[in-house]
Formats: structure tokens, sequence, C-alpha cells
């Protein structure tokens, strides 16, 4: 089976420029077949500010009312998707740049929730895997913005670890997929105040004692429920670590490596 | 050869959402391979506006500084482009939204001219033709924001009329082209005050005379002057009238044509 590396770009490497041009040069280099999937960082926090539309988080989520909505299409699926673009243009490579409502890559349903409405916030259904295969064969790599549509004419913001975890996962009945979650931690720590104390591997073994022992970061729960997810569903391995690392966490030289067993 | 129309929509009909969403009901209804390019309207005013960053025009065009790039990247190839998708998608077309840096279908050039600094506004210098074309032949309909790139990581701010001509004059070594330009008049109007005087052909001989006569108004010069460089770049047919008759627009049945003789 070919090989392809599902990429996502964490919000902190994408608002320092220098780091994300550091980033993108390093990927631009990274052989193989490969998809990127981005959020937005703080400049989606930092649009509403300024045009004073006021920003509801509810347990690290955004709710997405109508204005927020447009917000995120703006900078997700146009300023930073196409600035990327233009990035890795510039280094030759084929890049094209969409978000899930395009070729009905990732169709998704508003979420429902018993106590809280998230808004226009999309929990994902399904994706195309033909049409991903058919787009990477023409040549192109893919950059995605993580707003998705429900077939119906709406656009919803989606979580972007959920999206590639949900495209990793639909490629592996094609591909042998790693999905990588870079951002600008070296890996999962164990101690979140000493930056070097990588976890080389979790399973789920050891990561059943290290949440009891409260020595993985809350925030980091989410993303390795994911990551365990994802390797049920097929994906080969999960990587988590320095985005400004991506050759060494790509080769599983560095960072975390999340394992089935 | 096989038949494609290559259709621009105004500003006035994207500003307007009944307008808007009528004409994408019946663009999606009509048949055939068809490419959808696109402005902003007054969307991406209204939002320097909001965001309270000035606004400069030079004979019409808006002068781009960083700011303004900003935003219209983010309303044309986000928010647009993605609305616009999402309700094509809704009619089962499938549209694949991109702006000229995707791919590196459209490089441009920063406008360099003697007296006025544009900014960041691209002139167009290469199509990627058989990208298009690859695009096209994979069943994707693509609807195109008018962003393009200098291919060294600059975004830049393209005039859509030009865009769509750049795209019709690329595609007529491939496909008998229709160019379209859609918008909220019914055609080119010998009385600007007479939304029913419609001039129904235009070629290089009336053109001259309907210049000198003034009956042609000015606005329009540019758009026609468009039109027949690209019939003698081989377009087969240029065609300007009402967004919401774009069956019969296309059809050569209501609008104006520009003819070559």
């Amino acid at each position: 089976m070919e090989k392809i590396s599902i990429i996502k770009i964490g919000g902190n490497i994408i608002d320092n420029e220098v780091h994300l041009a550091s980033f993108l040069s390093a990927y631009a280099a990274v052989e193989g077949k490969k998809i990127l999937i981005h959020g937005g960082g703080k400049l989606a926090t930092k649009m509403a500010a300024d045009l004073n539309i006021p920003q509801q988080m509810v347990d690290g989520r955004r709710i997405t009312d109508a204005a927020t909505l447009k917000i995120v299409t703006m900078v997700y699926a146009g300023y930073i998707n196409k600035n990327i673009v233009a990035a890795l243009q510039s280094k030759k490579m084929h890049a094209l740049g969409i978000c899930g409502a395009d070729a009905n890559i990732v169709r998704a349903h508003k979420r429902i929730h018993a106590n809280t409405d998230y808004g226009f916030v999309g929990d994902i259904d399904a994706v195309d895997t033909e049409k991903i295969v058919q787009l990477l064969e023409a040549g192109l790599s893919l950059v995605m913005a993580p707003i998705t549509h429900d077939g119906a004419g709406q656009l919803l913001n989606t979580n972007a670890d959920t999206m590639a975890q949900a495209i990793a996962t639909a490629l592996s009945s094609k591909y042998e997929v790693s999905l990588v979650y870079s951002f600008e931690r070296k890996g999962v720590l164990s101690s979140i105040a000493d930056g070097n104390s990588v976890i080389p591997i979790i399973n789920p073994e050891n990561y059943a004692s290290l949440k009891a022992s409260g020595q993985v970061n809350e925030g980091m729960i989410p993303k390795l429920d994911n990551a365990f997810e994802a390797l049920q569903k097929g994906v080969t391995r999960v990587i988590i670590g320095d985005a400004l690392d991506i050759d060494q966490l790509i080769a599983g030289k560095s960072g975390t490596t999340i394992q089935k067993n």
C-alpha cells in the first residue's frame, strides 16, 4: 500500500508568521502524498474582537452563531488557506486549498446536544474518499480548512483535529496512513511545565494509568481519544509532536507515537 | 469540440441574497461544462468599513494595500466562494471552490504603473489550461474567486472580468468557449435610463459608432474591450446580460452578443 501523511497543524504555529513559514518550508520538502489540515488559531478570535462580535466558549469549544460562522469561513477557508497555498506553491508544491464543502468532500450535520446549542458546529457524517483519491492522483496536494457543509446549503464549523481524524480514517482503505498532530510542543508531555518531558509511546495500557495519575494534561485527552479511535478504524500510526520538526516527526524519530497495542 | 460556458457573475447579484439564490438555482441547471467566476460586490467594502480600513479608489479600481488584500482574500476566496459552493452542492452540482493560487491555475504579477501604486493588484501572466481541464474532466465544476498569486508566495487581487477573459481565452484551445458576463441589467443598454434598451449585437463596426455617440455607458467600455480581445484570442462568443436569465443568456436568446465581425 502506498503511504500518505495526514498532517494537522495547530493554532499557535499559524499565529506565528516565522514559525508558519518555517513549518511550510519543511512540509513542502516532505516526500510522498500528504494532506495538510489547518485551524485558524487566534486570528478568528482577533477578527471577532475587531468586528465587535462577542465570542462564547463552552468546554473549550467556540459557539458558532451566524456572525461567527462568517468569520471562521473568511479566516480559515479564505485568509489562512490561501496564504498557505501561495506559500507552498512558491516552493513548487502543487497545493490545492479547499474546505470540506468543496467537491462534497466532508459532509456533516449541525450538532445536536441536549444542553448546549453549539450553533453552526458540524459533526462529520461522511468523507468522499474517491474524490480525495482522484485529486491526489491528479498530483494535487490538498490543504484543507475545517469548514464543512450539510449538503443542504449550510456551511458548518468543524473541529480541525476531528476532521483530520475522519480524513485519515477514510483514506486508510486506500493508503497506509500516518496521522500527525503537529503543534508547538515536542509531544505529549508528562509534566506540562517541562517541555522536554515527552512520553515517547502511548498505548491503551499506559494511557489508562497516565490519565488516572493526571500526568496527561486535560487538554490532550480529546486528541488522544481521537488518536485511539483513528487506530481502531484503520490508521496505521498517530504521531503527536513539534510542527517545527515535521520531517523527524513523520519519520517517527521525535514526538509521541500512539500505538494500538 | 466540446462546449464550455465561462460565466462571470457581477457584484450587485452577489449583494442580494434572493437574487444570488435565484441565479445559483438556474446556474446549477445549466447543462454541460461550466466555470463560475465571482467578484465580491459591496461585501468587501462593507467589511473594510466595519474594520475601519479606509478604501482608496482610482479610476474605479480599488487600491489594494496589505489590509485590503486580507479583506478581499477573506471575503472573496472565503465567505462568498464557500457559500456559493455549499449552495451549488445542495443542488447536486459537483462544485469545487478555488482561487487562482490553487493548483497554480492563474499566475500574475504585481501591477507596475507609472503614476499609481495599485498595491497588491495582480495582472495575469499565465493560466494553467491543463490543470483546469484535468479538474473539469474529473467531473468538477469550478467556482473561482478572483485572487491570484505571483508564484513567490504573494497573493494578488485581480479583476474578476479580466480573470474570466483570461480563463476563457486559455480554454479556447480545448473547448468551444462561451464567455458570459452576467449582471443586474438585461444587456448593454443604448440608454442607461431605459433598462429595456438592450443593444442585441455589438460588432467592431457598430462599436466604434456606439462609443463615438456616447450611447454605450463609459463603465461598459472596459468590459466590451475585454470581450473583443477574448474573441480575437479564440473565444467563440461573448454574451452580456441579466444574471437572473442565465439559461436564455447562454442560449443567446437574451442579452447582448458581442461578435468578432
